[in-house]
Parts: C-alpha cells; sequence; structure tokens
C-alpha cells in the first residue's frame, strides 16, 4: 500500500477509502478527519479533550543517515533536529509524533526554540511566522512498535500520517504523526 | 463578542468556550472541528461526505471599497477579486464562503487561475505550491443574512469563521466561511 511522492487535498478521500478497502478497516469520521487535516493534529486534540500537553521521549541533534537524508533531501551527514513526543491530557497519550528537521534551513530562532522551549514544531513555525507548503506525503496503517505498544498499551495495529512543511521550496521539517486504530472511535 | 486581530492555535478551545458561554449554545465536536483547522473546509468536508463540489454564486474584479482596504490592509481603490460560493454535495449546500485577493498580490498565474477555473481558492494556493501563515481572525455566531436563509433554507443563527492566507507578510486571501449551527451536529 506503500505510495510515494505528494497526496493532493482532492486526492485524500480515495486514499483512505483505497487504504480502508486494502487493510479490511473501516475508519471513523474522526480518524478520517485527522488523517486528512494541513496541520497538526494538535489543535483538533486541545480543541476536543482541552489541556492537550506535550511529553519529549527524545530530542537531539545528529548527523543525518542516508535514509534520513533521502527523507528530506539534503547531504548525508548535514545536521538535524530529531524530536519524539507523546500528546496527552492527564498522562493518557493521544498521539505520537516524530520529527526531522534540517538544522542548516532553520533561522537561529527557530533552531533556539526548538532546543529549548517546550512547544511543538507546529507552534514554533505558526509563532514564528514561517510561511509554508504543507503536503502530506504518506497515509498509511502499520504494525505497532514495542516502544508505542508500551506507551499506548495497546497491540492495536497504528495510523499513520507523514506530512512535510516545506519553506522556500525545501521541507524544514519532516513529521510522522501515529495513534492506534482502535483511538478516536468515538465519532 | 467580537475580538479583533489572530487567534492563536492555542487560543483556541477557550475562545469556542467563550463562545458557547456568551451565545448560549453548545456546539458539536465536528462544529469545533471545522473552527479550528487552519485550511478551508473543503478536503474535511469532501473526506466524510464524498465528492463535495462548488458552486459559484458571485466572482467579479472591484475597487477596493474603505472596509475591504482595511481588511485587507490594502490602498482604498486597489483591485481585489471578489468570490462568493456554496460548497456543496449534489445540490445540497454544506458551507458557503466569501473570498477577498488583493490581485496587486497575486501572480498573473494566480489571477488566471481565479478567474478561469474552477478552483476553491485554497486549492489555487496548494496547487500553486504558494508558501503561506494561515490565521484565524474571527470566529463567531451570526444572524443569517437573506440571502443564505434562501440558499440553507432555514433562518438558523450562522457559524462563522474568517481567516487569512499571508504571503510575503501579505494578506493575500481573506475568507469568511459560514454554516447554520443547525448543520454538522451528528458527531
Amino acid at each position: 500500500m506503500k505510495q510515494k511522492g505528494t497526496i493532493l487535498q482532492n486526492e485524500l478521500r480515495e486514499r483512505i477509502h483505497n487504504m480502508e478497502a486494502g487493510e479490511g478497516v473501516t475508519l471513523s469520521k474522526l480518524q478520517k478527519i485527522l488523517l486528512s487535516i494541513q496541520g497538526p493534529v494538535t489543535t483538533i486534540l486541545d480543541v476536543l479533550h482541552g489541556n492537550v500537553n506535550m511529553f519529549i521521549i527524545d530530542q537531539h541533534v545528529e548527523n543525518a543517515e542516508k535514509s534520513v537524508a533521502e527523507l528530506l533531501d539534503i547531504e548525508i551527514d548535514d545536521e538535524i533536529f530529531y524530536r519524539e513526543v507523546i500528546l496527552h491530557k492527564n498522562g493518557r497519550p493521544l498521539c505520537y509524533s516524530q520529527s526531522y528537521i534540517p538544522l542548516s534551513r532553520c533561522s537561529d530562532e527557530v533552531t533556539e526554540d526548538l532546543l529549548n522551549k517546550r512547544l511543538t514544531t507546529g507552534n514554533i513555525m505558526d509563532y514564528r511566522h514561517i510561511e509554508t507548503v504543507r503536503e502530506i506525503s504518506n497515509i498509511d496503517i502499520e504494525k505497532i512498535t514495542p516502544l508505542l505498544q508500551d506507551l499506548f498499551k495497546t497491540d492495536a495495529d497504528l495510523i499513520v500520517r507523514e506530512y512535510n512543511m516545506k519553506h522556500k521550496k525545501k521541507i524544514v521539517v519532516h513529521t510522522k504523526e501515529a495513534f492506534p486504530i482502535s483511538y478516536f472511535t468515538e465519532m
């Protein structure tokens, strides 16, 4: 079911439909919405659940391996900021998010924010008024990893969405968001 | 209840809550989501309802009056593109949308698209890869107008959202979206 490249907004309905058919699942309306929005899921989860906060699992600067360099269209060994977080409400996990940010494409202010502020990457882009194009590059259903099995306390499959924020035609943030298919089924 | 300026993403929950309290209404989850997203509602409505199309009520080039010039931060009499549309499924109206676009801030390609293609303004920005900041400037509940009363076949109040797309720090699209409060209550 893997397809490469940008999913246009008007192709999303069909892509979700094909994913449901291919995997033999039926997504809830809210799950479909969370796959379709152009920005991060944080705002919607905050509006629906109230008081959604971020727990940082890991964040550090590293040198890009080949797979990450290809993902971001940078050179191997270029410096990137890596962050893994869980969005939660009162400790109950709602969504996992993993971001890769090429540091050479960030202003000093953004790098500073990433390292020192407890803001989501999407919020930093908004707060710094960084003009972007947002493109969904993948939606999929994947087997859950041991880390997320432990965090979400379930072995259900994951609903996954990957998207890029581009600035000056280059990827400045690549994000992968994931939540168990047993979540957000209430509407 | 009118407040001016940009509503930050992390202020939306409180703004919606205050609006509900002030107006004595309770919004559905879907209504709250439609107020909260950073992009146009078209994609979500298309994913949920399938086959959402646009009916153009009016579109023309005009010279900005004072109120519009203030809204867009342009000079009085500057040329703007004005468009009023209804998003519908099989003729059943779902959402009304009104856009103002200062032509001096558009490339020839975008102006051409606006005048000749049957694409929503949001889709044109995406399709042309225009990098933007998207800012919600107002959410509110308003009395329905005679035009929309006739289109939506209801006299229910309207849920209204206004947002700006900014490019090179200037407003390139101001959009007002509205739907009756009796719509989208199913989830």
